[in-house]
């Protein structure tokens, strides 16, 4: 009897993006078959079962499969905007004007309190949607700009809405430890004792959060408040994961490495140890170029020392109103090859399979493996080069998430 | 009587980007009117005919009127793909390898002869696709990769064909002075004269070309080849622009100027005496980002003296397959901005008014004025600072063509 499949797409030319597979993984003559939202056949037509067959089958005409992509470090949910502040500030306007003015991330803070989880998701609704229009299947969100327990539990809600009013998975990091908030008046330490005491149990209760973040930067929040967060993340069983390195090095990837972080992110002043930190405890370097093009920074993260060590490199739009309001990760994937000299294949194996490795899901998407969800991204392509090359330009054909 | 229309946009904001006003000349409870293609009315609701009506009124809702976009700079019509060669670039290879894989301007001068017509048309297609999507109303397109007469004049016609097969204004520039064919053997001298001799008159000879342009550079043609091929022009009554100044200081922006250009484009090395040679002679500056960050550049054009001596600031994407695989106007102004600290109101007027301005073609676009075409490219947007701060977002609403 024949071998039934929910769709089979055929015709096509597959980027597995395979583990242990030189480049891409390409296969030439390629099919994938879909059952239950999952990629039950992904391999060449030679190896496809001679009777599969299922009710839809898609003639892919010679197009290009690569994974559906995978934006791994956002911050989509907020209120406001910083358009203005933008517009000030390329006027010549100082920073206390800016202040003034209601700039600055005081005013994402007031606004995102400010707003109900409906306006939140509506807000965040046309980002996510420009992003899925590009073949994003899995986007990570992070709260951090409540810095109230209240707050923080309503944008981490709103990013799990939004998995709800989208087909698009999505995951969710609690970024409590992300600024001091005004009221705080300065004092972190007692900011992190209500972070850890009060904020972390209600989030970890509350179900809301798959990971917890925190941003350790002079401007921000120190080593040993860092290791604070992430040891009451530890203890309610919660993996970590870190804005390190990115103004200054204070360490930062090597304490994510030190606790077994999933991910340490934008890194640009992070030193070989920290490198070796990472490549030993496994954590991935997620690199931002985005947010390093907007503030026109000149340190770039450092690539060969990630290369050297065999870190894994991903990539991601950092998607926020005050350093990076970027929603292309195709776009992502040139700034990172134009300004960081990272490969085409860094790039795409960036938006795919490390994403996924970056989030801790690469068991269920990131890759064309049989048994993962059937994510697929289909471009009308000659070859995935032009995934990268090409600003402005969107070849997306076709968009599948679990399945359809 | 009532005064009749054929179609009225109300509860709409303006952005009529008029000359001698402020900013970007904004009229916040505005009205557009069209008749016969052209505005008929732009300006406040307060001053509209109380009884003028049309057969179509549309509601805009509070959403952002600005002028339809100008590309004034592109080189969209070609054969064949850099892809590769951006990626070969990328994983380390030389530019001799790259050379021996069939990259460079060479390789796209040959795709571009072997191509006919229907293909030149077809491949650009996607790309003007993409302009269009972000409000596009007029483009520039050039010759310059046949070098030789039949293929450039089947360049400018496939690219008056893209003016027909879409709802857009094209204009034609001819740049048989780009690059030295291979078969010219390093005799730059003698394939200036086929350009002067043979190919600008027939050029001019099929209406083809609206202007002619010229590469100044050491890598292209010195200001004495450049100088034959401009009074060569004039003496058929073509209207000049120049790529100038891009790698090196030749002088361009003088020389431009010295014949009246329309504009002078790239001038990342032009010095003050360039500057105010171009503001005498009312040569447009125009601004090409996008080749500044794909090549990635670190002389920034003297954006500083063009506003200290008047010199008018366009933008533009140089679409182009080596140096700006760039289709996105949008993109191009966050460049210009984030890159070259241009203003919000310096970027928009720079697709806008001035783009219209370097193409002579102000009179008929480029700003809300009634009389011009009914060129209108309608946002979703709070305020148009959000044009320019964005990047890989499109809220474009709907694009108007004269009228429709
Ligand atoms: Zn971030
Ligand atoms: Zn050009």
């Amino acid at each position: 009897m024949a071998e039934r499949f929910d769709r089979i797409w055929h015709n096509a030319r597959l980027a597995t993006l395979r583990e242990g597979q030189p480049g891409l993984g390409v296969i030439e003559q390629g099919v994938v078959a879909a059952r239950d939202g999952r990629i039950a056949f992904a391999g060449p037509r030679s190896d496809f079962a001679a009777d599969g067959d299922a009710p839809e089958r898609i003639d892919c005409a010679g197009r290009w499969i690569t994974p559906g992509l995978i934006d791994c470090h956002t911050h989509l949910v907020y209120g406001g905007d910083r358009a203005h502040e933008f517009e000030l500030r390329l006027a010549g306007a100082s920073y206390e004007e800016i202040a003034r003015a209601g700039g600055g991330i005081v005013s994402t803070v007031a606004a995102t309190r400010a707003a109900d989880e409906n306006e939140l998701v509506t807000g965040a609704l046309p980002r996510l949607d420009a992003l899925l229009a590009e073949g994003v299947t899995t986007i990570e969100i992070k709260s951090g700009y409540g810095l109230e327990t209240a707050t923080e539990l309503r944008q981490l809600s709103a990013a799990r809405a939004l998995g709800v009013r989208r087909a698009v998975s999505v995951r969710t990091s609690f970024l409590g430890a992300h600024a001091l908030p005004v009221e705080a008046d300065g004092d972190k330490e007692r900011y992190i004792d209500r972070v850890c005491d009060e904020m972390l149990p209600a989030v970890a209760q509350s179900g809301l959060a798959d990971a917890v973040d925190a941003f350790m930067e002079n401007i921000a929040f120190s080593a040993a408040q860092t290791s604070r967060v992430f040891a009451a993340a530890k203890a309610l069983g919660l993996p970590v994961k870190l804005h390190a390195d990115q103004l200054s090095n204070l360490g930062g990837a090597a304490l994510a490495a030190e606790f077994g972080a999933l991910s340490a992110d934008h890194l640009e002043h992070t030193d070989e140890a920290g490198a070796a930190a990472m490549a030993r405890a496994e954590t991935v370097a997620v690199l931002l170029p985005g947010a390093f093009y907007f503030i026109r920074e000149t340190q770039k993260p450092p690539v060969e020392l990630f290369r050297k060590h065999g870190v894994k490199l991903a990539l991601a739009t950092d998607c926020n109103p005050g350093s990076s309001p970027l929603t292309s990760l195709l776009l992502t994937m040139n700034m990172a090859a134009t300004l960081f000299r990272m490969t085409v294949d860094e790039c795409l194996a960036g938006v795919t399979r490390e994403g996924a490795r970056a989030l801790g899901v690469l068991a269920e998407t990131g890759t064309l493996d049989a048994g993962k969800w059937c994510d697929l991204a289909i471009w009308d392509i000659n070859r995935p080069a032009e995934l990268v090359y090409r600003m402005g330009f969107n070849p997306l054909h076709q968009r599948v998430w679990r399945g359809r």
